[in-house]
Parts: C-alpha cells; sequence; structure tokens
C-alpha cells in the first residue's frame, strides 16, 4: 500500500480532469483557436500536473518514507526521494 | 491563420501523446504503481507539455507577432506575449 | 543603446538587493542558521532573480527584437530570443 | 548542528561564487553589454543557486527529517520540508 491509496480517487479525478484539459487542447487546436490562449491553457495543464506531482511527493514523503525511516532502512529511500525532487523541480 | 497553422499534425500528434500519457498514470495509480514511478511519469508529461509549449511560443513570435511589428501595430501583441512568457516561465 | 538603457538605474538597483540577499545568505550559514530559513532565504532570491530576468526579456522584446523586425532584419533576434527564453524557462 | 554543517565549506564557496556572477551582473549591465548576454548570465546564476537549494534539501532530508524521523517525531519536519519544497519547485 503506497501514499497515495487514500486518496487514490482524488487522484484519479485530478488524472481524468488533466486528461480532459489535454483533449481541450485538441480541440483547440482543431478549430484554430489563437495561438496565446492555447498558451495559456497548456500552463493551466502544467498547474495542475504540478499540484498532482506535488500531492504525490507529500504523501511519499509522509508515508513511504516515513515509514522506511522507523525500520531503520530509510537511507535508500531518501536517496531516491531526493532524486524525484530534483526531475520534479526541473521542469 | 496562426503561427502553429503549417505544424498542425505534429501539435495533434504531441498532444494527443500526452493524452495518452495521461491516460497511463491513471493505469499506473488502477494498478497500485509505485509513487515514485509515478512522479517519474508525471515529470516526464511536464517535459512533453513543456516542449508543446515553446513550440507554441515560437512559432506565435515568428509569425503572430513579427507580422504584426511588421505591419506596425505589435505594441499589443508584445504586451500579450510577454505576459504568456511570464505565466509559462512559471511553471 | 539597449532595451535596459531607460532602466538602467532600477536594474542596478536590484542588482545590489540581489548581492546584499546572497551575502544574508553567507552569514545565515556563518551563523548556523536552520535550513529551512535558508532555504527560504534562496527561493527568494531566485523569484528576484526571476524578476531581473524577466524585466531584461521585455525590455528586449520591446526594444531590440521590435526595432530589428521594423527594420526588416529581425529573423536572427527573434531566433536568439527563443532561445534565450528556451534558457530561462528551464530555470 | 544542521544537515549542511559538513559542507560548510563548500557551501560558502558556492555562496561566494553566486555573490561573484552577481556582481558580474552590475559590471554588465555598467558596461551596456547586450541584453541577451546578460539574460544568459542572469540563467546561470539561477542554475547555481537551484544547485545551492538542492544541497541544501538534500543534507535537511538526510539528517534534521531523517532524525526527527527516528525519534518519532517527524511528521511536523515533514510538514515544514514539503512546503519548502512547494516554494523551490516554484522557481
Amino acid at each position: 500500500m503506497y501514499g497515495y491509496a487514500m486518496n487514490k480517487k482524488d487522484l484519479q479525478d485530478r488524472l481524468r480532469r488533466i486528461e480532459g484539459q489535454v483533449r481541450g487542447l485538441q480541440r483547440m487546436v482543431d478549430e484554430d483557436k489563437y495561438c496565446i490562449d492555447i498558451l495559456t491553457q497548456v500552463s493551466s495543464v502544467q498547474a495542475a500536473l504540478k499540484a498532482v506531482g506535488m500531492g504525490l511527493l507529500d504523501d511519499h514523503v509522509r508515508h513511504c518514507v516515513t515509514e522506511s525511516i522507523e525500520r531503520g532502512d530509510g537511507r535508500e529511500k531518501v536517496e531516491e526521494l531526493m532524486a524525484a525532487v530534483a526531475r520534479f523541480a526541473g521542469r
């Protein structure tokens, strides 16, 4: 059981909303909408994805990382976490 | 006709790929995949969206903005562009 | 004369303030301040630098880029601009 | 003793280098250097600051956060950490 398990429904709802936003982008392109309006929508999908990523990180630290540290074998989890934060903060 | 018109097919292909990646994220959550693996996939969707945004910006500057400056009424377009860059660079 | 010329004093003031913030960071480290407080200060220097970068971009587009497009030789300037936006949006 | 204590010299060296880069920016503005060259230097200061921030986060998680979890009172530290990651990833 991972950290996000208890928020699984909320997470799926967010991902479905993001999928809908991406389909909305395709529709905007199809209908030749104005570039800046499409770009504004791209920025809002990025913000939604970032919120998902932050939520996952948060659940992960609160559960998987905390539990592995409590069990005394947190080192590897911490390495892995920091690599994920670096990738994520790079976007 | 907007700047992205000539790359419309490429843009739609990218957006469909992103839609597929977002559905892949939903599948990962459904199958209780490991948080860090989901987060890695989130980072790669973010990178793909950023590439789409940069491409749109690029086409927009090369066409809409350049043409409006050539016609002598670029001021408003430049204001609008910089606001979009600020939103986009903020993610 | 570049785009930032008219705001040169404001730009120098901002850069001096940033220099002061970076020296403040060194002091915090010297005085063994708490990591999270140092990190918060790092985030605020990042925000200040980003504002400087956005201001430079803005002046650049409004002046150098616009003028070169008006003179009919904007292509190279636009290439160069988009490369700078990509580097800048990557941070 | 905080996480960065053992890397204090390295951290101070990096901060001094960043201070030097910011002074370099002031010199570039004084000498009316080209906007895009100044912006490139701004991007490289941003990258250097980000590396400092990631290093601080890393030391913090490996030491302060890990130790407080081991002592059984990690909850507050984890909240604080995630707030710092969110601020930091926002730049």
